[in-house]
């Protein structure tokens, strides 16, 4: 079979980073916001690791399903909700959300990674990605507090915004590993735009 | 065989947007600055690209050898120099050049922008990337021109850092495609690093 190539291409890194944990680490994984046609789970499934996947919308859940029936992996994706994670404290080795978290409020996206943590093992290896203050979209649609916003993809979705530093203060109890600020441009239905992430990867 | 996890994340965004052109493309890719360890080329000839590498570094030749012999594939990389292609003009559908071109004068980086172009098909895409004045380095050691250094790696090298829109003067002449400006930090030796990139897709 030839290799998948993901879209979710900073989780390459987070893969490699993963890959390069002692054994003793669980090799089991979560992937909050983990729905969709080609659900980046798949690269960890590849590399031996347990996966589960939560998403809180139905269809995404179902595109994902339908990914693992085609590819013959069972990648334990299902209904869930990360503001309260229906796990056990300290239950994963990994964990991870990639563009996903900022489709809440500031206040959601607070108890999420708080979440996140819990059901961290100590010493283990997070991801989790923000929108940035530097994306064309930041300011356009009804305002919901500070630099967050009900904008309209196919539905209405909320984005939240972040400031280069706003979001340290969420990762003061665990130790650095990675942080980078990307400013994207390209070409979307004939207008070059401009978007904008900031990727953490953690220990806990 | 598991899957390889390639350092270099940008370029999966690079192999997925090839992958996405026709067929009546060349599938012919050129790297320059293509040895070392862990030649990328070897994601592209996964998916069976016609792969063809140069290197200025006898050294970094070898170890890509090493790497093809290892896992059985001839990735047709040799001794080259990016100023002066030794190809015959629209040779390639794809060419790229990542984390390398940076390590000379910008003067040569030029000349090895117009070779890459010229050996570029029409309608061809190109992948080139630069270290950007954001990075920690940029100022450090003797100066040898606008932002341009000669720093200590293991051995003496240039360095030469770019404003964030500095490079669009060498692409003109071609469709822009993608730009993406990366400002990673991670601990190096103990320390928090910056490290600073602009990366360019483009298509002739």
């Amino acid at each position: 079979m030839k290799e998948i190539v993901f879209n979710q291409t900073p989780l390459y890194r987070f893969l490699q980073l993963c890959n390069e944990e002692d054994n003793q680490n669980s090799r089991k994984i979560l992937d909050c916001g983990a729905g969709g046609s080609k659900p980046p789970l798949s690269m960890f499934y590849n590399h031996g690791y347990e996966t589960t996947g939560i998403d809180l919308d139905i269809n995404q859940v179902e595109k994902a399903d339908e990914f693992g029936h085609s590819n013959n992996q069972n990648l334990g994706i299902r209904l869930g909700d990360m503001t309260k994670l229906d796990f056990t404290d300290e239950t994963f080795g990994f964990v991870y959300s990639y563009n996903s978290i900022f489709h809440m409020k500031k206040s959601e996206i607070e108890k999420s990674i708080i979440e996140m943590k819990r059901v961290l093992k100590p010493n283990g290896l997070m991801f989790v990605n923000f929108l940035s203050i530097d994306d064309f979209r930041c300011g356009e649609g009804p305002h919901l507090g500070e630099n967050q916003y009900e904008q309209m993809d196919d539905d209405p979705v909320i984005h939240s915004y972040f400031e280069y530093n706003e979001a340290e203060k969420y990762f003061s109890d665990m130790k650095f590993v990675l942080k980078e600020r990307r400013i994207i441009e390209r070409i979307y239905e004939g207008e070059r735009i401009r978007q904008g992430f900031i990727d953490y990867i953690l220990r806990k």
